[in-house]
């Protein structure tokens, strides 16, 4: 039998960074390829315990169906915290559980576009995103990203370039892959560019509770007043990447379509992880525990900046993050960029090429990204000597 | 702001079931329209005492990111099962692990059906799959079910008519929601149309662990030489619903495409349930389980046919199931369904109006679903005698 797939998914393949990560079943390869949370940020103990209960005195509710909208203590939850941690309400908002945060992204793509529409993203972007959004027969089209956020005068131009332009999509807080925060003056620019186009805004945040340096800035969704911001986020980073619990939060029209679209994929979330998270968010101390992960990835993020200062050469850029889980390094245009990924590799260390992240799939890029939270401190420093090394022998 | 929705979506409307589970707030309600597992079918304890090992020994691999195709351990063993009770074997087939059986039949369409092809399904058939049809923007199209299995003949001519017909969707075992068991005959002569036209078949087949009264009956992708089948399953009806593990097993090249659909959707399905049902059924006995689940339902559905027998007129006929969840009654002609259904309700017992099932959405429906898995003894008695209340009034 020859199989015809459908067209929107018959040019997709497994992403680069899949074939990275076949390369690290060696286990002498240092890793800094994964976006995995640290083991240590998972409460298993607390879980534990929890879990106990739930099977011993509410099994059946968290072992049978359950809506699809989600656990409805735990959507209180989320609420009340999204009020509290990033100022974000409104009467005329709904909050769903979804199956990880990628599901919220998905969703809310197929709720809103058809197939040739357009959605929009910084350059580089969210491979997750990215690629659910071509899933879903969408073009993407790359902005470039600046210290700041997502240049304003290149969306502008972009969106008028782009009739067909349905979703903003960023990831303004700890960006994945490029560890920068955009400022509030960024992000108010960019919320009247969207207003002004009529485009959705998706703002991705599931590192924004993971700041260890500086100061909080406003979430776009904040400063929303007309429902254009759909706002998504995890517990993937804060509690179980693995449970795969996340949520979206927007106008309560476009959720209950969103809500249709979920049905269809999974009927609903995990419950017993609905019931676990709710359990731990209200008989154990989140503030505490989140501050512990801080604490973690502040030292392994120094490490790793200390470890590029001492080792990389001054051509060779780098973000110096103020929170997440990545650092992105650009190096210089006489310098190749899949040849230093791929010496990097011969030397037994891995980094993901930047091309992976951008929205045009043909584009090249001088990038890579670093993740600092899987690694021993052992392996970032003996890493980075590596890297060092590799842009030495290429340099001269 | 004014949002305009895809236009897969954007017709789309919730499903009537869940309208229906709306009223079932109503604690005196007894309803026969849910399609839940009993929850004496959730092994709590034994899951109780799993988890606690998982949590206290094995939690950085239960609580950290997986792979899509799903967890490895638990692969084996669905295919170990599937060659021993379903004679499912072959070496180009592969098995990945879903969110659900519906994430199987979701992704199945996504990966192989463009918008304004056509998903050929029984008419009626299962609303969650005909709803995953429409949100890929498929038309459903039904062929009548008798019997002895889909009406081959009318397929026949369905395929014929409709050269955009890319699945054949079939609940060939303790059908959803019309309790019939297809016949070898008929499942072979299926196969062979299949084949002929060139249409993939997913053969779902959620309820095939729960014959409780005659003979097994083999599986279509069993006799399947020439990978057109696709199998999907779940746990959800003999371990658990809520923690939405399920599988599907298919062509190897028709499943890395659904992986790629997959990892967009969930990055991959709640890891912690695929270790526990791995445990569960490596150290615990799954087939004792299972018989205790089988005399459960025997003895519900048997109930609920001798009160159908005692109470309903001979006019009305309803299907006498070997297994699975559901009757299916069928009024006369002369008696108004959307009538008898809102008199039941009136009377206090919830069933689920046949044209819910209708692959054709504008198309009425004389039939009604019954479900005896979830009410308890005195309900089914109590609510079938109101049925017949219901029949007699209308009848005089």
């Amino acid at each position: 039998m020859e199989y015809i797939f459908s067209d929107k998914l018959a040019s997709m393949k497994p992403s680069a960074i899949r074939e990275i990560f076949k390369s690290l079943a060696d286990p002498t390869i240092i890793s800094f390829a994964a976006g995995n949370p640290s083991p240590l940020s998972f409460p298993a103990e607390e879980f534990g315990a929890l879990a106990a209960d739930i099977f011993a005195n509410h099994s059946t509710a968290a072992l049978q169906y359950g809506t699809t909208e989600g656990y409805t203590p735990l959507i209180g939850e989320v609420d009340k915290r999204l009020e509290s941690k990033f100022n974000i309400k409104g009467d005329g908002d709904q909050t769903i559980i979804t199956t990880g945060g990628q599901q919220g992204i998905e969703l809310a793509c197929k709720a809103l576009c058809n197939e040739g529409d357009t959605v929009v993203c910084e350059n580089p972007s969210f491979i997750g995103a990215l690629n659910a959004f071509r899933s879903c027969g969408c073009e993407t089209v790359g902005v470039p990203l600046s210290d700041d956020g997502i240049n304003t005068d290149e969306l502008e131009k972009t969106l008028e370039a782009n009739p067909k332009a349905k979703l903003l999509y960023l990831i303004p807080t700890f960006h994945n892959p490029a560890g920068i925060t955009s400022t509030l003056e960024n992000r108010k620019q960019v919320y009247e560019i969207a207003l002004r186009h009529k485009v959705i805004i998706i703002e991705d945040n599931p590192y924004g509770e993971l700041r260890f340096a500086g100061e909080d800035v406003p979430t776009i969704k904040s400063i929303d007043t007309e429902g254009i911001v759909l706002y998504c986020s995890s517990f993937s980073k804060i509690l179980s990447a693995g449970m795969r619990v996340g949520f979206i939060r927007g106008p309560r029209e476009v959720i209950q379509k969103m809500v249709i679209a979920k049905q269809v994929e999974d009927v609903h979330t995990n419950n017993f992880f609905q019931m676990l998270c709710y359990r731990f968010i209200t008989e154990y101390d989140l503030d505490a525990h989140i501050e512990k992960i801080r604490e973690l990835y502040r030292n392994k993020c120094s490490l790793m900046l200390d470890c590029l200062d001492k080792n990389l050469p001054a051509c060779i850029k780098y973000t110096r993050p103020e929170g997440g889980l990545f650092i992105w390094c650009t190096l210089p245009d006489e310098l190749d960029a899949k040849e230093f990924v791929q010496r990097a590799l011969v030397k037994k260390v891995a980094v993901v090429p930047g091309a992976t992240f951008n929205p045009d799939q043909n584009a090249p890029s001088q990038s890579f990204r670093l993740n600092y939270s899987t690694p021993s401190d052992e392996a970032i420093i003996r890493g980075v000597e590596a890297l060092g090394e590799v842009a030495r022998e290429m340099i001269k």
